[in-house]
């Protein structure tokens, strides 16, 4: 199969090597704000605010603002096919898209676009990503000093002065010591905080992140699908498709990636019609046998997808969102500050806060 | 100041971006035997023995072997430059220095140059080694469960059956139910183990890695000399020497570098005209206030510097170096996956063996 882009009035088919590198050429155009690929404007990729003269620039702008900055110095089909690829990796519109985090995702990527959107589509956890979560929680649990509660929604969380008291809705109060939360950005504002979540947090939260891709799920019977791969621009019902395996019984993985405005509406379980036709777009003779999809965007503990900040957030929030109130750490990939949005950056933030809690309580703070 | 190399009948001044721009051009065609960087020959460089054929191929391979493939695609001067930094980089011959090695680490550098030099000698810890190990070992006394001896030789390794018992050289008894042994691949043959250590681990311990650079830490009244770099070749006394940093007084701190055969006689402490008139073919004005030397080759605890293994090594020993025997595990940087001879390598192969111990003891394994 070929990678097929479908751009307002034709579909090219190309060779995939073909299409990431014309993706790959226009992707560096468009990042190289500084004719050294940005290393001068976050040359340590994990401390990415050290230059802050950049970090003022740039924060304020929006993936439109850049797209405007460079005018004809894209060709109508690069900006297409560009749109088509940014439009999936942050969820969100090229007007409340940051260029910051863009900038931040390609420092990390090493400064180049194969490692770029090999890091965004290539590596993948062996076994998944629940087998993988599950591994942490064995490792927590096997030390025999773990207690734990799933699906107990919290009605409250109030900071007593030396411990902090969690109420579920079904009326159990657990006692702590010390909380960590790891609700995402777009949900902090709805929890039941005592004393309320800081104005910088709850405004942050409030505004939230741009991210709102939704993802589905396809398996197909055609094991030639394996090795599609697509854009769609202006974006139909889905933007992006790629084969991503093969399932045991021969037949094809697709994910299949829908974006602001005209994909979020995708509700594959109450109309499949939707969702095939779109995605006979790439592959005419597609059958589909199953579709697997959750709804994050109206999931009440998500209201999202991965993190992408809007303009001008990352120089007004990121440091707040960090910020301990009492007994309550707050730990999520939402503000992480290396790899935001991603499992990489939820570690990351998760030891930051951990090894905070840890030195504290070793210190001598008594419940 | 500017860049100095001193190449057999001339000494050039060059600009530092001229000089590191020279080297980067020179290094990377030496490392690019796949027309793509080596992006085909360590796709994954954490699991650098992926490619199962590259590996056979490049790890028999010599640096000097690697110079005779090339022949005449090198300009004498790109080659003379080339060998004084493999020399330094390595610390052994071209002869004894492995090329999968080098591949190794390039693909850890993100497959370019910049990258590559920036990993050698850019990054450092702002409070230095020394705090970071305090750093660890304060957290891991922090729990209360640390018991631990300094300098206390060991005399004897010897496992019972269910634990082991480690005797010190002045009589003390150490009971364990399991052992990390970290001792530095050059030294591990000394060790005193019962059972004896095996065959292949022995065999690679005593041919040893290739590495035995000396590394002098200069300080200098010349506050220009901040920015002074320079190689020489064929090496002197001294091969490399940078400006590394300025010291509360305005001094210049300079870190020099001895390479095999004619560097790794230097004896500061002996004979400081020696090293003087060394330092001054990059700076023939050079104040030196202090002198800062310790001879890694001869201390019995580490036989050499960072490891760069031989040819071979990698494809005969690796795999056998990070076995456990018994209730002896095995976690050296000079084994590591990723970062081999590296802080990161002994971190990941110390992770590595605490995770096995922990699952193990925690499955039930009695003392």
């Amino acid at each position: 199969m070929k990678f097929i882009l479908s751009l307002k009035d034709e579909n090219v088919a190309m060779d995939h090597e073909e299409a990431f590198g014309a993706l790959g050429s226009a992707l560096q155009s468009f990042v190289n704000v500084d004719d050294q690929l940005c290393r001068t404007i976050i040359p340590f990729p994990h401390n990415p605010h050290y230059n802050a003269v950049a970090l003022k620039k740039y924060d304020r702008m929006s993936l439109a603002d850049r797209f405007s900055e460079l005018g004809d110095k894209l060709t109508p089909p690069e900006r297409d096919v560009l749109e088509a690829i940014l439009s999936v990796q942050t969820g969100g519109t090229m007007e409340n898209s940051s260029f910051w985090d863009l900038l931040r995702a390609w420092a990390l990527s090493n400064y180049n676009w194969a490692d770029y959107l090999s890091a965004a589509a290539t590596y993948k956890l062996r076994r998944g990503q629940s087998h993988f979560a599950r591994c942490m929680f064995d490792e927590a649990a096997n030390t025999g000093r773990l207690d734990y509660a799933f699906s107990t929604p919290v009605a409250g969380i109030k900071d007593v002065g030396n411990h902090t008291e969690i109420t579920s809705k079904s009326g159990a109060i657990f006692l702590s010591r010390r909380v960590v939360c790891t609700v995402p950005l777009n949900v902090l504002h709805e929890l039941p905080f005592t004393p309320p979540l800081s104005p910088l947090k709850r405004e942050a939260s409030v505004l939230g992140h741009a991210s709102r891709a939704i993802k589905i799920n396809v398996e197909a019977e055609n094991p030639e699908l394996r090795s599609l791969g697509g854009l769609a621009h202006p974006p139909g019902k889905v933007t992006y498709v790629f084969g991503d395996g093969t399932t045991p019984t021969g037949n094809t993985h697709i994910v299949s990636l829908g974006t602001v405005p005209t994909g979020v509406g995708l509700q594959p379980a109450k109309d499949i019609k939707e969702i095939s036709e779109a995605l006979r777009l790439f592959a005419d003779n597609m059958e589909i046998t199953r579709l697997v999809f959750h709804d994050w965007n109206k999931d009440p503990y998500s209201r999202g997808t991965w993190s992408w900040y809007q303009p001008g957030m990352a120089t007004k929030y990121v440091a707040a969102l960090r910020e301990r109130q009492g007994n309550v750490f707050f730990a999520s990939a939402d503000w992480a500050t290396a790899w935001r949005g991603c499992i990489d950056g939820a570690i990351e933030d998760g030891k930051r806060v951990a090894k905070e809690i840890a030195d504290e309580i070793k210190e001598g703070y008594e419940f």
